[in-house]
């Protein structure tokens, strides 16, 4: 059973583990409240994983300790586990489905564990690993339904109470719901008047859809770039513990998603995960009553691979009207090119791309395309340049 | 002239403006050394350039305040003393060139001072700035060659050896010297045998150009895309106090530090600039005699434009053999794009964009090209997907 006692040993064993991660006060993200971000994407192996993973396994008999651990997971529970696994000197074999990022596939083999890439998706190498287990001895170290995992994941609340002991309300991301439950049951045990809210992708809204319904519910698709989150079933023991400690559940889309990321980019200097940005994307897109109090919104991890974040960096200026594109019917003639990049220069916009094509093959036989990609303030700054240059007299091709 | 007491002093009066910024232990961008990073880009205004600004500003007399402050910037520094004087209450004019990012001069306008965007380069703009204030009364919040300025940049010396009391060396980031020179005086007070060393962008080498010659140069122009070091010039005060306190300066080129911004990103979920990266390129890159020691490199800022970070990961992936092109010849028939897919495939490589263009101008009449783009390991994993690639019968187009 979970106990506050089990948390606090929790953060004894894992002193010089983890990290006290930083708490940092943004003033530029969410404007109607004083909002902290604990930054678990600093954490060491990138997400918050480690604490649950690490303390799980200090806890195991010298027997089990010695038969070693087996774990199934496509990125920040992987990590978690290999790393608490190197360092107790605990024999670990990880199935990671081969959908997964080269480069957390890459992280977790960094770290000296055995790695089985089994052909599929998560469900599939989930299967593997249980059947291996069957065959093997070695205790299967869950990534959330785990009483020792929610109380590692629980430390994270202490901490955030040492540091604003007048904390109205935090904010957390939900998957599986191990870390809002280690964190909600601390707060709540020690700080009850202090809000706990949980945030979950759209398209992965399973804890959300069971509170609804008052029974656990498992989704049959699901679907976010948040693959941290994109859970399809809450466990049985953190569903109980949400239900008891959990003030509220909202969902966030997967385009709010991205602008976080973006905003916790630019003005944070943090990179985090969908996962890790849902609980701010929460904050930014007042989906919640926190108008002028004083919050904390957990950034759960940052590992996303690069090639995903450009395009979420792409998705993100796109949707706040920051980077938009123009598609001009012209004529062939000359000046047209110099006409409308002087236009859009004297309006306070850069130009980024330029794309002319005098072939395009849906033009007209003596008409071309241009195609510019233009840097902009806000939406509203790109529909005045639209304007400006359709009353000189030009015309934008249809979408 | 600079004393250790006014460090101190500095340290006292940023108590509750700047914050005691994070000091992260690194175990994989340097395996070769202990290493820190005392994080500067999670600085409010996302650089340390707050520090010595508000310093300084906190030091004018009565009547100095009264008339308000002028600076120059197109970055760090423009922001810094913006928000110095929104927290300060004194009028600031800051004069930017029009060449600036946007969201650069958006974050400094946010912050409520006068903003004089002045058509063309730094030079235009610091014309412009010295005009003014031959005009108008105010003091020129120098951005480097300042007394009160250094002072303000050295509590970063203060912070670090308060939390490691027996580091071996610092690395940090030069283009006029100005945080060099304060870190450096206050850690060879505090500590004679740490070691300091400056690192430069290659293309903007000043300071090291300076001390080879043993006078201060001024270098005709300046090429790199580390804009917060791109400076011609040190400052006369700061080279004085480099040449006295600082052991060895290295640089660094453009690749090499895209690489460690790329790196910061995905191992440390950091958002560093070019100048904020080039410690830590030093590092990554043996520049350094740091084997076996303990180290602290500052990561100076993290404002980088979002257009020019996707640029900077892109040349990252590519530089370091993470995302490599193929441009093969194959033959208008079926069949070939599956088996190319599959090579790949096998050889645990990601497809990531595929451009099959069966009218390539540059091909042979009955020939087309297949442009694949893929994600691989590193270099030696793409070399020899190639070589499979050659080995199944397919022929590569020359660049």
């Amino acid at each position: 059973m979970l106990t506050l006692d089990r948390v606090y040993q929790a953060a004894y064993t894992l002193n010089g583990v983890a990290r006290k991660t930083d708490l940092i006060l943004s003033s530029n993200i969410a404007d109607n409240c004083e909002l902290y971000l604990k930054a678990e994407n600093l954490q060491i192996t990138g997400s918050f994983k480690v604490r649950g993973a690490y303390f799980k396994m200090a806890m195991l008999t010298d027997e089990e300790k010695a038969n070693g651990v087996i774990a199934c997971s496509a990125g920040n529970h992987a990590q978690g586990v290999a790393l608490s696994a190197q360092r107790s000197g605990i024999k670990a074999t990880i199935f990671i489905p081969s959908v997964a990022p080269l480069s957390k596939i890459e992280a977790t083999e960094r770290m000296g564990v055995e790695i089985k890439l089994i052909d599929g998706l998560y469900d599939d190498a989930f299967d593997a690993a249980v059947s291996f287990q069957k065959e093997n001895d070695g205790v299967f170290v869950h990534p959330f339904d785990d009483v020792d995992v929610i109380a590692g994941q629980g430390t994270i609340g202490l901490e955030i109470l040492e540091s604003i002991s007048d904390l109205d309300a935090v904010i957390v991301p939900i998957g599986g719901g191990g870390l809002i439950s280690g964190v909600a049951f601390t707060i709540k045990k020690l700080n009850p008047d202090c809000k706990v809210y949980g945030v979950q992708a759209k398209g992965a809204d399973s804890m959300l859809g069971s509170f609804k319904s008052n029974e656990r519910k498992c989704l049959r698709n699901i679907s976010t770039f948040a693959d941290g989150i994109a859970v399809k079933s809450p466990g049985a023991i953190t569903y109980e513990l949400c239900r008891q400690y959990v003030d509220e559940i909202v969902s966030v889309t997967d385009d709010e998603i991205a602008t976080a990321i973006l905003t916790l980019m630019e003005q944070q200097k943090l990179v985090s995960e969908g996962a890790g940005a849902v609980a701010v994307a929460a904050a930014m897109f007042n989906k919640l009553p926190i108008k002028g109090k004083k919050v904390c919104a957990i950034v759960s991890g940052g590992n996303i691979d690069v090639n995903i974040l450009s395009r979420v960096i792409n998705r993100g200026l796109l949707s706040t009207g920051r980077l938009s594109e123009l598609k001009i019917e012209m004529l062939d003639k000359p000046g047209q090119l110099k006409e409308v990049s002087t236009i859009i220069a004297d309006m306070g916009a850069n130009v980024i791309k330029v794309i002319h094509n005098p072939r395009g093959e849906n033009a007209d036989i003596i008409g071309c395309f241009l195609n510019i990609s233009i840097e902009t303030k806000n939406k509203s700054h790109f529909l005045s340049i639209k304007q400006a240059i359709q009353n000189a007299g030009y015309k934008f091709a249809e979408e």
